[in-house]
């Protein structure tokens, strides 16, 4: 029988230091090219408010393939029921034998999305930052914050949500789980204002950070943004800064912060380059202490496959050889 | 724990009885147009000779979607191991939440394809036929034969596969367990000749049947071609016949009997028309007992879907209600 492994083992398999490192190399693979990663299929339930995608990719040096189904059904929450759900199958990439079955409940997903926020971090951040800002406070705020400190060392957390007990909820256990000095701001502009790297984290469809709330040395990673609709950045934002990153170019141009740029014509003082591309040394990071850096992430098939396989691997005790 | 579903009980669930009920309404369906078949994901594993496929769709009216995951490593087998292996999914159509994992080891595939070739001579083969025609000795010769007796009587089979010892082994199977009078044909002149019905089942990338062989009143059902390489039937056959039904037009411009016609720039005397609207009643199946009609048969994610919600209604007792 083939294993399957549920939330509770994965989330022990896969800890964020686990995830980054696997992102880490994910993202170099896909700059230097090992990466295969097709169209997704979007299969539309009509009559039903409901969606199916799957998503599939191959990392030449990854010894697994992941095929990720994941749902979303808006009329579920009515019927007690989760709105999204789904399953990851792994197959051997020598072989294409199944290999695996993960019931993660979304986990592998968030944790891969947090760990790709914390590789932008590490080639785009300053190196010493004092005060990390969040705009959001649900799950990928906690998962941001968990990679991000394998990847820098930081005294202080500012951030805000607009449901008031929802925030106060996030920086308790902030303070508890990181022992951070955490301050629930009033609004996005405070928490832009103070802090060195700003991660926004929200489903929001108007664009939350403005432009004029940047300042010079500043690194902003968006990772909100996985349709048309969803916007956390305003445009000018991605004009100001002085290097924009993407996961994935063509991802980003359709449902990114840069979708919002390119619609609106926007000059971009360079073209935006891809994550992998960087991480690989094929592009540089930041250059100096001033520039104004933002990553925008849409989340990329490769990312499940490496996180899948990354599982599996910890398990069999042969992760990272 | 989410149910598992193995080859042997799929077996007994899903007979060609109930594969031919459940592939005749699937075609039906996507004739009525209540059908969605997104675009399949085929990724290729560079330097492995190896490649895997997803497909899925969905159907109005049946309670799953089935997410298909079937691959193909040709170095397998000087490893000891099957080239082709994969799995399938099924989720609720209404929550999108996973009903079942198949293990099917390509049974349900088998099956449907058998199922979609007796749909298609219900619709186009002469109503009384007394000799079936073989091409073919494999897994499919033997199931096209199973399906078939669903929607017609026929007391004589002739057969013909190039490796002798497969093809008498064949021939005594179908003889014992339909209990027909069966002939080994000693090429495949001799299959076209002497049958009513015609089907060609083998991976051939050279055509097998010649145009000349044809007469009126004959039926061809090709299932072997799936990809742009194989071909069974000589071009000019398409060109032949009367009535040309495929069972989706794009995928069978593309890589099924089709794609050879209109390459050579072959007139057909009608255009294509697809197997779900002569099912449906939209288009009209065979009009009279002089014509010769070919079907080209490449397999469509949404019988898929319909096999394996089958399986999973039988199961429950709720196959058709």
């Amino acid at each position: 029988m083939i294993p399957i492994l549920e939330e509770a083992a994965l989330r022990t398999l896969v800890t964020p230091a686990i995830a980054v490192r696997a992102i880490r190399e994910a993202f170099r693979a896909d700059g230097e090219g090992r990466t295969t990663v097709p169209a997704v299929i979007n299969l539309e339930i009509p009559g039903a408010r409901g969606e199916f995608h799957v998503k599939t990719a191959h990392i030449a040096g990854v010894p697994h393939v992941a095929v990720k189904v994941a749902s979303g059904f808006y009329d579920n929450p009515a019927k007690g029921l989760p709105s999204g759900s789904g399953l990851m199958a792994l197959f051997d990439a020598a072989t294409g034998l199944p290999v695996a079955l993960l019931f993660d409940n979304g986990y592998l997903t968030d944790v891969r999305t947090g760990a790709a926020g914390a590789v932008a971090a590490e080639g785009l951040a300053p190196s010493t930052i004092e005060t990390v800002g969040m705009i959001g406070s649900g799950v990928q705020a906690r998962l941001q914050i968990a990679c991000l400190r394998q990847v820098r060392t930081f005294a202080r957390l500012i951030a805000w949500s607009p449901t008031r007990a929802r925030l106060d909820r996030y920086c308790d256990e902030m303070r508890e789980t990181h022992g951070l000095e955490v301050v629930a701001a009033d609004g996005p502009e405070a928490v832009c204002r103070a802090a060195d790297l700003v991660v926004t984290a929200t489903p929001a469809r108007e664009p939350l950070v403005r432009s004029a709330w940047l300042r010079a040395g500043q690194h902003v990673t968006a990772v909100g943004s996985d349709s048309p609709g969803k916007q956390e950045l305003e445009a000018a934002c991605l004009a100001r800064a002085d290097r924009v990153v993407v996961d994935r170019q063509a991802q980003c141009a359709v449902f990114g912060e840069l979708r919002a740029a390119l619609a609106a014509g926007l000059a971009l003082r360079a073209a935006p380059v891809e994550l992998g591309a960087v991480v690989a040394g094929r592009q540089p990071g930041r250059t100096h202490a001033g520039e104004i850096t933002i990553a925008d992430l849409t989340g990329v098939g490769f990312q499940d496959t490496a996180i899948a396989s990354a599982a599996v691997e910890k398990r069999d005790g042969s992760f990272f050889g």
